[in-house]
């Protein structure tokens, strides 16, 4: 979408409308009309009361999840092993008592919050796709052990909105089960094409969150142009699914041809491909020969992004790839891999 | 320069070129070549060896004082009482010790400074222009200070940038003594008229802080639109003086007509004129009525931005108004300052 002629052409003309930035920070003259539409638009794409936008991914969590979690006297925040940084952070910022569940293991989040006192405010923090394995969270297990023990939900959809699900609205709207979670977060940065963060809740958790965030309340708001291209890009991509079938395609395709050549990689429910490659120097000679030799351009993910002997490539096809593009591609990391003599496996294998 | 031709040209050329967003985080596929152009024009227009960018001044002072003052051992931090809070939450998120010396008060600072152990590092950190006061630090002071205990500093020059200075370097250029600091930060928020923040300091200091500060990794990076629009700003304030020369006369002329007057304010030091009001009641009924009765929009400024007690009308002319308007401004305030049964003084007062 940070290519779409609708995007560019609404940045555009924002920019004659309303000038370079937004000339302050929200509650300082700096909201502009299109940031409460845009709030608005995400609120209705993800089904709950109100939205808010901060200037990033890493803002919205940081500075959500240190008032959900903070600002909730005695609350137990149970967070998942791989949660993104911006998580972390706001956990960390919180200073409330935290819980890290083995990746994705339902039983071990049943162990911890078991073993808390049922009368506790509780926390759940999860992602729906993981940002550098790729895969999945089972949501709809999560959802039953929050349900049980009563705990608030928080759903990082960073990957997944407007790539996955009807309209666009991520991985838990495409099992029915977005009501399940009290707060989705998502970023305008990956399917959307632009920048920023936002959140979308029940108006309480919105308003608390609007009324006491610092990272929401003390920085300039968004740039309309920004804003506005991000508002085009929701709006399509809540009417068209031609991108989210060509991104699918592409995301399966893409694993089979790696599957039929022995190349490892992380997890095949999702569009985010992790090469494992398990050897910084290894990664980083075949991230060069790939663009040397073939002139594509795959970044080799190394510490502190993954735990150090858990190097990756990280591959992400866009619904923009051609068909043919994917075979090149799979083509040439078959030649990459011989030349720096990498291992192959029989059949595709998850490694957690 | 939220409004200037050059500026708004150079953001939807940008967008043409390169599309809405960019793409990733600056170490993973999201470093734009505007990005390199406009840290290396802002370290040279501070005169410094990096430069190095953030999503927001707020990211910047956290991010960077977050590794500055948290990643030297045993760093004892003296913050002036009045700092940001963007400071505020970098230095808590340090967790480094922290001594808030009274604002602008260098006797305290040297008393404070003076009761730690002279081995220690030591970090002094204050910004140029206070935001809520619009008066100035003693920059040649506590760089004296900072000098006799071998103290490193860390100057936010944000309400200062591409406004005062030659070139539109900040205060600390303006008194020719930038290079006694050791980091200056700044904002593409204010007077470049964009988004974005950031740092300019030695290379050693600017790489650890890329290399680990947090709020700077795990982000998307700027849209190349804002970055250019942010260079095409910079790059003709540090050609142009007329904005700076445009900017000191309606300040000065704004001081000038609310002293005859007898309306209070905070400080004549700078273009941030802080009407003081000091009732949360009559604050919001005085913008009410400058807005119903004279179409002119002031913010008032309550508590959590100021202390309860210290509200304020919160001016700042920029140089696109016109002699014309200051004059109505000034004559408008008057006009409400009757209606709302606010007290005058006989001479211009300043609160701290
Ligand atoms: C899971 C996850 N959450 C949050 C973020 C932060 O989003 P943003 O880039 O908009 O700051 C990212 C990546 O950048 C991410 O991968
Ligand atoms: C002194 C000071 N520092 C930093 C900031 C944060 O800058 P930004 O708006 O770019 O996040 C502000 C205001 O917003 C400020 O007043």
């Amino acid at each position: 979408m940070g290519q779409h002629p609708r995007v560019l052409a609404a940045m555009k003309d924002a920019i004659d409308r309303y000038g370079g930035g937004s000339g302050g920070s929200r509650n300082i003259a700096g909201t502009n009309p299109v940031h409460h539409v845009l709030e608005a638009e995400l609120a209705d794409l993800h089904g709950k009361e109100q939205g808010l936008l901060f200037g990033s991914g890493y803002s919205a969590n940081d500075g959500a999840l240190t008032v959900l979690a903070g600002g909730t006297e005695n609350c137990a925040v149970f967070s998942d092993e791989k949660n993104h940084a911006s998580i972390i952070d706001g956990l960390r910022h919180s200073g409330a008592e935290k819980h890290i569940f083995r990746h994705n293991d339902v039983t071990h989040l049943r162990e911890l919050i078991a073993a808390v006192d049922p009368a506790r405010p509780k926390l759940i923090v999860i992602e729906s796709v993981y940002s550098m394995s790729g895969d999945l969270a089972p949501l709809a297990e999560i959802a039953d052990i929050a349900h049980e023990h009563n705990a608030v939900t928080f759903l990082d959809e960073v990957h997944a909105v407007g790539m996955y699900g009807p309209q666009g609205a991520g991985i838990a709207a495409s099992l029915g089960i977005a009501d399940r979670f009290t707060v989705i977060m998502g970023t305008l940065a990956k399917g959307f094409g632009t920048s920023g963060g936002y959140i979308a809740g029940p108006a309480p958790i919105v308003d608390t969150i609007r009324n006491t965030s610092r990272p929401f309340i003390f920085t300039t708001s968004l740039p309309p142009a920004t804003a506005a291209g991000a508002l085009a890009a929701v709006r399509h991509l809540r009417a068209s699914d031609t991108e989210r079938h060509r991104l699918a395609h592409n995301a399966t395709l893409l694993h089979t041809l790696l599957t039929q050549r022995g190349i490892p990689f992380l997890s095949d429910q999702s569009h985010i491909v992790s090469v494992f490659v398990a050897d910084e120097e290894k990664c980083k000679r075949a991230s060069a020969l790939l663009l040397r030799e073939h002139g594509i351009y795959v970044q080799p993910i190394n510490a502190p992004s993954v735990r150090a002997g858990e190097e990756i490539l990280r591959v992400a096809p866009s619904a923009a790839h051609t068909t043919e593009a994917v075979h090149d591609f799979a083509a040439a990391l078959d030649d990459v891999w011989r030349a720096v003599g990498l291992s192959r496996t029989d059949a595709m294998t998850r490694w957690r």
